[in-house]
């Protein structure tokens, strides 16, 4: 009963066999491969246009790279206040040199109203407070809601407005088109995405993540920021070959829809059960739940792994109470339904 | 005839088994699993001594977290003028920090003397110039020549008259033991040696390389160092299930005495070709060759695969010739003899 | 009718005429000259005790190269989310390699509590959050509220407790001590305060700011830092002769409490108008007033000079209300009464 | 007998007074003030066209400031072995974000043919080396040698043959001017120089120099990159009251005109010495000597102040001999032809 996260997981089968055949014989060093070729026609396939597209072996890798294609002097990024880049990634885009501004939302989503009143505070002739140089979401969000197309659309306008690009960190995209049940082009490039963080580690990879820019102009420098942060890997090709068998045969949507659907199986575990309860609906592969303290501590004695969570972004009357602790627990494609009968079970038994 | 670098060879079964193994069923992420404990533990067996060691996927994250351990505001890192950390690294040390200063000598070597000269420009009170923060040297150097535990030992003793510390960038570590046929006790800190990169992907992994601390208190901000820098991996067991194949049996080693006795035939090949000659006597797995200018075209139009390489570490009289080149051909623990010989069949026919 | 900062004010004579003095002969360079060494030992004289002391140009150098001394990987500095440091530094802090927390609290204050309940954000065993390096307060703070010892002294017991060095941005610190008068000790390093910007440019300096270390042995790379940073200016005397006049027969003790004074005498003009209200009680020498949008239109029509400020860190009470402005008004040195009578007139007539 | 650097000397009377006469008033900060506004239009006119133009406080802030604003993800800046930006700068351009990658070449000058062969390692689909950013060179030269408009022609043609713009390190550039008696325009962007550091401190100013865009789209960025730096003085009219004194009535030829021809006075004392010899002809206002150990001794006991320098950009036969020193002798707007007789009196007993 392991839902600690989707990191926990191991690999997909055919992700594997793909990276143990092309290990046998190697081939051109730093993506000079086929492999890599072939991923990058198979990303213009998946996105119904031309993009341009690098892979990294990480997604704190994909987004800090990808945003450090914007960084300008004085530069501010703008997002969530729980966003990964803002809280998980030990000050890596601070580090390639951009300020991440929070903005506060329900859920891990930022209102596009939020946005723009954030922005005000960015005057062009007020040089103190320097100068917004991207707006980046999560999708799905830290909370594990979804963005709609619709909302991203909005968002994207308000950007686009100052002049902004548009990044999406999807380190659980899959997950997101599996909830939505919509393109890949429509969640990205068509709503007014620049350039996003397309994730594969979380959902049957092992280390391999995408960088991908729709606006491909972005995307000149990109080499050399992957290089001197020492993610130019001299057997790329085991970031090829990973994504290769993930996107194919749709098993990355295959794998997506899995952990959704086990996550709502455990949802509804927690919705029945008359002692812990939802946080919020879950969209995608993520349930938050508050747990009553007794009933945490039963479910961990009882070998459940999962986490804490912030409740910063809940409104206060959604928050746990007192004697009640937030958790997230994760699903993935190796969930199985056997593991959340399992667990419902135990719950029953706190 | 591939002999255009280690890293383009495939990998050793027995890492790829051991990935797959892993694979199967991911566990703790970040590092908290136990093929990481074990890993650490087989470090410290090697070694003859406790060290802290952490694992990364490239040798330029090796090479640049651990040299960040020594930055300082106006610090400067010393090494050869031809390292890879100077110029082949895009620019990543300067990026953490550090300016790196190359040093000249012969064969990608350099002297305690020269160190030491270059050292008198950097006096306490003069803040200009900034202050040595690290001497960083290359075993084996950037022209395959190897560094004896006595040379290391004299270069130790400059940098630690200055209260430096000695770093190794390894990348082909395993190479220089079985060309020196010492133990990695005496060719690191025992000859003064303070931390190491400690490659394994040109040897046989995929994507693998150990920093190791003998001056363990440098070591305490490594982590939050290689999560800034996006090379904290999630599915961390996938660099130590490697690791621990390739350490395990002697691996590491018959790959490398393997690697350097196809260098071996190589530059035997070479020496008796008549037409090619050597730049110098190959220590490891790479062979510098003067080639004529026609020669070198034969050779590519008949498929050998190699590259150019600069002269600047050699003195003026053992530098190709006008209508010469300089060559760098690079064996590995997959290079057959069949594939050597067929090369000398070629150089024969050149 | 200028109340617009206390950067647009001149500079106090005794301050030129220092100043101009120095000039005639010039001297060593780079802080080699003897008015550097009398200042140093007059700061060891000011603070009863021996402190490190360092000049700089600007309150910014002072603030980022301060802080820059408590930098590490991950490294995260928490201060008031209004700070200077935060939101009018254009990223200075970030370049540097920390990442800025804003902790919300009121009138430019941060509570000891709220800075515990941040720390505990950042466990030491999750190297995602990064690792807290230093607190930060302001004194006099953004919205011009004074800090009393005590209330410094509580702030560094939380920081210490945590292991961190607490750090003040004194850009008005002669203010502040004109406002609570006690002694600099006590405003200090007897309440805990580790190191300090000691800001001399807003009270009657050209552009001279100390930073001063209580911690001395946090000092050891401050010069490469400054030089690094540009700051390190060649006629460096300059700074210290305009600090030597600035800190002998207690000219800027005076000057802030001139300063004080006509901040005092413009809020009681406030107080007394019956339009326009102050947003809290001034310390020392800024001015937070409500205004009816008609009547600030009036006064500015009417030549008097002053900005809007955010309301962001007063609690929703104290805000301006539908059809009102928060704006800053500022004395200096330079104020006269009759500028603040002839303000009391326009005002009246509003 | 001061010869020890330019930065040693005081400040020209007409700069201070210009200065005293600002800072009775003050003004609005942040270069919001009509006096830079003057120096901007004074600007235009000395250089014959528009520029863009911005005050900073020492020359390193300009150079790197400059330089920054070429700045890309593994950029590398060319430019002497022995310039300042690589050498007397503590790693300033480094901690920008770029490497700074020395060539070299005699007096302190690079060879056009030099600057190509250097960036021949610099190939576009080699991603390792990074990619050059930019060219600079110092004008006089760290040597004290002056580049004619033709061979700053023939550097530029280089340089944007690759794209690359180039930089003038212009420290002592009215001193270059005054020997080569050539105009501003003629020797900057009309031999193709981008952008400049226009010094005035070493020269006259008390700290006050320019950084001139001639590419004015490089500039869009450089007010934040100057704030993020702490570099943006509130009381900014101090930079631009020296400038306009320092530019008015040719005070800025003057003074170097006066400070060359007292450095021809000097080289002519050395020249007849028959015991001391001038390691090159000076062109401006440094003389580089080279002296009997024995006599720098005596010269030292004297009270002659001066200091060592490196002999590295010296051809070997030019260089020091054993028994040898090499010296600088800088003279200044302050320097008198009687401090020059009363050394000439020095050597000749020495």
């Amino acid at each position: 009963m392991i839902f600690a996260s989707d990191t926990w997981a191991g690999v997909s089968d055919k992700v594997m066999a793909a990276l143990a055949a092309a290990s046998r014989h190697g081939g051109p060093a730093y993506g000079g491969d086929q492999i890599t070729r072939r991923v990058e026609a198979r990303f213009n396939e998946l996105f119904e246009r031309e993009v341009t597209v690098f892979l990294v072996g990480t997604g704190t890798a994909a987004n800090t790279l990808a945003l450090a294609m914007c960084a300008r002097p004085g530069g501010v990024i703008l997002c969530h206040s729980e966003a990964h880049i803002l809280v998980d990634e030990a000050g890596a885009s601070e580090a390639l040199g951009s300020r991440v501004l929070g903005i506060e939302g329900r859920h891990g989503k930022i209102a596009p109203e939020a946005i723009a009143a954030a922005l005000e505070r960015f005057q062009p002739d007020h040089v103190h407070t320097g100068q917004p140089v991207a707006v980046s979401i999560t999708e799905v969000t830290e909370l594990g809601a979804a963005y709609s197309p619709a909302e991203i659309a909005a968002i994207a306008a308000v950007a686009h407005g100052r002049g902004l690009p548009l990044h999406v960190d999807g380190a659980r995209f899959a997950g997101a088109l599996a909830a939505l049940n919509v393109s890949p082009a429509d969640l990205t490039w068509r709503a007014g995405v620049d350039m996003m963080s397309f994730g594969a580690t979380k959902n049957g990879c092992l280390a391999s993540e995408a960088v991908v820019f729709f606006d491909r102009a972005r995307a000149a420098d990109f080499v050399f920021a992957r290089q001197r942060a020492g993610h130019g890997f001299s057997k790329a090709w085991f970031l090829a070959a990973q994504m290769e068998a993930y996107l194919a045969d749709s098993l990355w949507l295959d794998n997506a829809h899995h952990a959704n659907a086990m996550a709502a199986r455990l949802a509804d575990v927690i919705r029945k059960s008359g002692t812990a309860r939802l946080a919020l609906e879950p969209a995608a592969n993520e349930v938050f739940v508050i747990l009553p303290q007794a009933l945490d501590g039963h479910l961990r004695a009882a070998g459940v792994v999962y986490g804490p969570w912030s409740a910063a972004s809940f409104p206060p009357a959604e928050r746990p109470r007192a004697g009640e602790v937030l958790v997230r627990m994760v699903t993935t494609f190796a969930t199985t339904a056997a593991e959340i009968d399992r667990f419902a079970a135990v719950l029953r038994g706190g």
